[in-house]
């Protein structure tokens, strides 16, 4: 993604090479999401997930990293009102390698200022047995015009 | 929140403290959301934030925090299958200090699984003037009977 114009609903890209490692799913978990089938390898091995899973916010952060570095236009994007239906599709655990898909699926002005568009994009993040792992509607704010 | 029984649709809650440092912004930021207004104070300075911004994923992150530290029972919440409307509704900015509402707003059985239900709340997240800065619909798998 660019410029707002170069933006068109349909277009697909797929991207990314994310390696989760068991020690950044525990460092990001002990800070912002301590349950234990986060932190706990023992409790995580009992539980209904039979192992260390990473934090479902984590799964989205992993995947902003890579839409930053292969898909948002430094100069183009501005920020974003909100995401919906984010859906913790399989647990991501130590090991797995995550790669992204995207598809805009709507684009307009912004009517409250000229200088913006609103793209909105389907993203899909997958692991390295092409299981979509995460899936949310995301919407970027876009500049427009020069 | 405790266990699923102990849930009613209605309840409210209201806890926390997260107080955001530049160091937290950046570091988050450099590592998961590196755009120049999340991560380059003078770039940030310049853009239509006026400065500094906490990713909006951090802003999710540090909630959730505050969720596991003061709702989430440790034995009761067994995990999430999404999270909806997600609205970055007010820049995050260093030295704000976070708070947290939280209200039930359904509960059901899982069908496909008798020893979970599902409880979604409505979270919002506010600054140290009362501002919200984030909304959502979570929805959370909570442990049944014994």
């Amino acid at each position: 993604m660019s410029t707002y114009a170069d933006v068109a609903v349909g277009d697909v890209d797929e991207f990314g090479r994310y390696e989760v490692t068991k020690g950044e799913i525990l460092s990001f978990a002990e800070r912002y999401d301590p349950q234990p089938f986060h932190v706990d390898e023992e409790a995580a091995a009992e539980s209904m997930y039979g192992g260390l899973i990473a934090s479902g916010w984590h799964t989205c952060a992993m995947t902003m990293r890579l839409l930053v570095e292969n898909s948002l236009d430094e100069e183009g994007s501005l920020g974003s009102p909100g995401v919906d239906e984010i859906r913790f599709r399989r647990p991501v655990r130590p090991g797995d390698v995550l790669s992204v898909r995207t598809e805009v699926t709507d684009k307009r002005p912004l009517e409250s200022d000229p200088r913006r568009g609103l793209v909105k994009s389907h993203v899909e993040t997958s692991n390295q047995d092409d299981e979509i792992v995460l899936s949310m509607e995301t919407a970027m704010f876009v500049r427009r015009g020069e």
